[in-house]
Formats: structure tokens, C-alpha cells, sequence
């Protein structure tokens, strides 16, 4: 049982952590933190969090576990507020799609990566952001990836995680590097081609015609570039190195694509298809055997 | 009314289209073509058609209405088939992605491109393919497209408006080469990059560990890497050149954002990534409205 519960950001993530929290009763009470009170308010009156604090050293006083789900970008700050405040014993964690970045701004804030901090990213969301969007079930049969470090806490570490299966997830860990990289390559990458796609026709001269004719493929495909901006800048900053790895080795496969189709190489294209198909298939029917059997469970 | 419709090539496109003008009244009797009889007996099962020929030029006798649906890369042969077989007054059109390589296949093989034929295209399908996964309602709200030439007769144009119209259609006419480059920029181009990344994955060393984390912005990006390898392959080849020209834009583009993150440029990543949102919204607005005008109409 957590008795103080403490989410500094209470956007998508964070808000649906602190209602999947309350809705499995593995907490006493949710304090909420961030800058924006109205924002916080709100979390209030959608019953999100119990009370809120705009300062983060205020907000994680007396709490056991800290929740740190703010943009990349503000964690380091985040880390540097509440290092003077937190009560012996409390787990700090946090929620972001990169993992080497939020190790350093740890090292950076509090001098060593502490043992009482828990790296973790679960793999959830939706284009949406905010609290208003907030679901408890956002997390429900989704996968969470703890990365903890030789020197975290085997304690803290099972805190964590046993605060994501209540939340419904699946846990399980990697390193850093690993988890950096395999990010970059399904998350990463994909929201990058999407956002560059729907740009690049945007500046078409016909492009309000263009999208007039887009069917449901383009729709499905494209849905990711509605994301947030700012989260997506953050995350490009702070994965940089695995992500330019993983655009590299992309467009590299894209060029040799380009390549068959100037040459009119029917077979070679053909290649391409049906191994992606093929990939493509194994990997859509693995996920539907996973769903069936958490569903049976 | 038609009155004897023939189908050539009873899948997706062909099957569903003939489900819907027997479920709009719209024709006496449906013959499917193919070269496959199973397939064939199939459709005939299903009451996807009435009965069936395995050749051609047999079945479009005393047809009024001929739909060749068969891939972009048979057409010419179909078109050489029927040459001598039709009615006088029937009415041909076809139903590929790509209309400068169908028109050059008419011109081909008949010598000239006839006032009876009318290309079109319908904006719809799914990555299914085959009969099986035909249904009489995939073209409900979807646009099909007529690329009329300057000889096409406007009778003959009105028909196969009509016979689409029935199927639930919304129907406009644009030239050949605007279609072609239209269809490289919203179906082709992302049909391509899907394709693309799910096979640069597939080759990555930790590919199936890779795949066990994408989520659901993942599926969706990549579910049209599970349309059919041939028809792809197609595509490419009949519409080379308005699909490198649409590659080569987005490659520049791509390679801008790259630089944007090597040099950790956040400024300009944020620019793209809203400028990408906000077309995103725009057209994602657009489209909900035009689904509930259709909807309330």
C-alpha cells in the first residue's frame, strides 16, 4: 500500500497512473504537482488527485512514492527541486520514452544516480494529452519497462512495479541502452515518418486537395503526427543518438526501395513486400495470441 | 439498370463492388471472370455472382457493363482478351490505383483508348484481399474517382458513375495525371514507408524482441504493411514516376529533420512536428465533419 502517492505532471500519463492507482485502492492519497494550477484544478474536480501543491519540493513532503511524469525536457529541473525534500525511504520513478537522458539528469540533480530511483517508461498513450484525457484502463494488458541500474534498490524496484501490475500492466526490465534503442526503432522512428509525411504534404501546393482524397490507410497511418510537439521534441533531444542510428538504417532500406522502383525491378520490390507482409503477419498474430490470453487470464 | 454486369476478377475491389449492385438492384445478373475456377466457385457460393467464365473474352458477351478488377499488372492481357467479345454499347471501365498505365494499356491494346472505356477508382479497400473478404457495403462514404479522357463518352461516364453512386459512392472526375500524383502522395507514399520500416526491422538482429514492444501507435502505422505484395509491386512499377517524385520530396524532407536532430536543433523540430499536427487536425476535422454531413444526408 502507498500512503502518499505524489504525481508531479498530471497530464495523460500521470492522470491515468493516479486514477488506475485509486481505482486498484493501492493508494491513501494522490497529491498532484505542477506549474499550471488551472490544469491541477481541474485534476481535482475530475477526482484525479485528492490536493495539489504548484511547487514540486512542497508536493513530495511525506509522500513514499514520487512519480515524476513531466516532459523529458523538465525532469532534470523536476529532480533538482525535490532533492532536499523527499522523506527517507521514498521511491522516486518516472514515465519517459527515453531512458539514458532521465539517468543523467538523475546523476546531474542529485550528484549519483540514488538507489531509491526507479528508471521506468510504460509503453501506453494516445494522441491525446492533458488530464481531461486521463483513463484509468490506459494501462490495462500494456507493457511497462523498468531499467534499473546495479546500483538501484531491489526494494524500490519491486515498489515500482507493483504499483504498474495494479495498474494492470505488464512489467518487465532491460538496460538503458536497450530500451533506448528498441524505442527508438517502434516509437521513435515511426512518429517521426508520420509527422515528416503529413508535413511534407502540407506543403504541397495542392496539399488541401491532397487530404481531401486520403482514405483509411493514411488515417490509421498518420494518426500518431496529432501528438504532442513538445513531448516529441523533447524525446528527439534526449534519444538522439538511437534515434538518428535507427533513421540512418531506415532510410538507408529506403533508398535501396527507391532504387528498385527507378530500375523497374518488379522481383526486388516484390522481395520487399512479402517479407514485410510476412513480418508484418507473425507479428500482428503474436499480439492477438498475447490479448486472447490476457483476456482467458 | 444493367443488365448483365461482368466482373473480371472477383476479390476485394471486384467482389465487393458486385455485392453492392445486387444489393442495390441496380443489375439483373453478375458473370465473374478469373483465371482461378476455385476462386470462382467461391464467389458463386457466396452469391457473390451469378456464374462464372474462365475466359474473358467469353464472359463479357452480351454484357452492358464490364468491370476489369484484376491487378494493375494483368490489365493490358484482360484488355487484349475482351478486344473482340464486346457488345456494341457496352460500357468498360476498370478500378486501378494507378490511371496513365491503365489508359496506356487501353491504348495498347485496342489500338486507340475507346469512348466506351472509363477509368476509375475507387479510394477504398482494406489489407485483406480475395473474395472471401469481399463486402457490399466498402464503398459507403468512400470516393471513387473518374479520370474521363477528352474522347471518353459522357453516357458512358454517367453509367459508371451510376453503377458507383449505387454502390454508396461519392463520385468526382479528375484529370489522369493529377490522380496519379494524388494517390502517389496519400496511398502510395505511405503504403511504401510502412512497408519500409516494418522490413527494416524485420532485418534488425533483435527483431522479434524489437516487435514485442511496439504498441498501439505501431499497429496502426503499420497495418498497411499487410496489403497484398503483388498489387504493390503494381503500383510501383505503373506509377513510377509520380511515386519518385513524391519519394524524393519526402527523402529531402526527412533528411531536414535529421539535421534538425543532429545538430539538436529543438526550435526547428517543434516547428515541423506542430506545423504536422495542425495539418493533421485540420484534415482529421475535415473528415469527421464530411462523415456526419454524410451521415445526417
Amino acid at each position: 500500500m502507498i500512503e502518499r502517492l505524489c504525481i508531479i505532471g498530471v497530464g495523460l500519463i500521470g492522470g491515468s497512473l493516479a486514477r488506475a492507482a485509486r481505482a486498484a485502492g493501492v493508494c491513501r492519497e494522490v497529491v498532484g504537482a505542477g506549474r499550471n494550477a488551472d490544469n491541477l484544478r481541474l485534476a481535482v474536480e475530475l477526482g484525479v488527485i485528492d490536493r495539489y501543491e504548484t511547487d514540486a519540493g512542497a508536493a513530495v513532503q511525506g509522500a513514499d512514492m514520487v512519480v515524476v511524469a513531466v516532459p523529458l525536457g523538465a525532469i532534470r529541473d523536476v529532480f533538482k527541486a525535490i532533492g532536499g525534500h523527499l522523506m527517507p525511504g521514498a521511491v522516486v520513478t518516472d514515465v519517459a520514452s527515453a531512458k539514458a537522458s532521465v539517468v543523467e539528469d538523475a546523476r546531474q540533480a542529485f550528484g549519483e544516480v540514488p538507489s531509491w530511483f526507479v528508471p521506468a517508461h510504460p509503453i501506453a498513450g494516445t494522441e491525446q494529452s492533458g488530464v481531461a484525457a486521463s483513463f484509468a484502463s490506459l494501462f490495462q494488458q500494456r507493457r511497462v519497462i523498468l531499467t534499473p541500474l546495479p546500483q538501484t534498490d531491489a526494494r524500490a524496484c519491486a515498489r515500482v512495479r507493483a504499483l504498474w501490475q495494479a495498474a494492470g500492466a505488464e512489467v518487465m526490465e532491460m538496460p538503458v541502452a536497450h530500451h533506448d534503442e528498441v524505442l527508438a526503432a517502434t516509437s521513435h522512428l515511426p512518429h517521426l515518418l508520420a509527422y515528416t509525411l503529413v508535413d511534407s504534404l502540407a506543403r504541397l501546393d495542392d496539399s488541401e486537395e491532397i487530404f481531401q482524397y486520403a482514405a483509411g490507410g493514411f488515417r490509421d497511418f498518420t494518426r500518431i503526427a496529432g501528438s504532442d510537439p513538445v513531448m516529441w521534441r523533447d524525446i528527439c533531444l534526449a534519444n538522439r543518438q538511437a534515434i538518428l542510428a535507427m533513421l540512418e538504417h531506415f532510410s538507408d532500406d529506403l533508398a535501396m526501395l527507391r532504387d528498385a522502383i527507378t530500375a523497374g525491378d518488379g522481383p526486388r520490390m516484390l522481395e520487399i513486400f512479402a517479407r514485410a507482409k510476412r513480418a508484418r503477419n507473425r507479428y500482428a498474430h503474436r499480439h492477438t495470441q498475447r490479448q486472447d490470453q490476457d483476456e482467458a487470464s
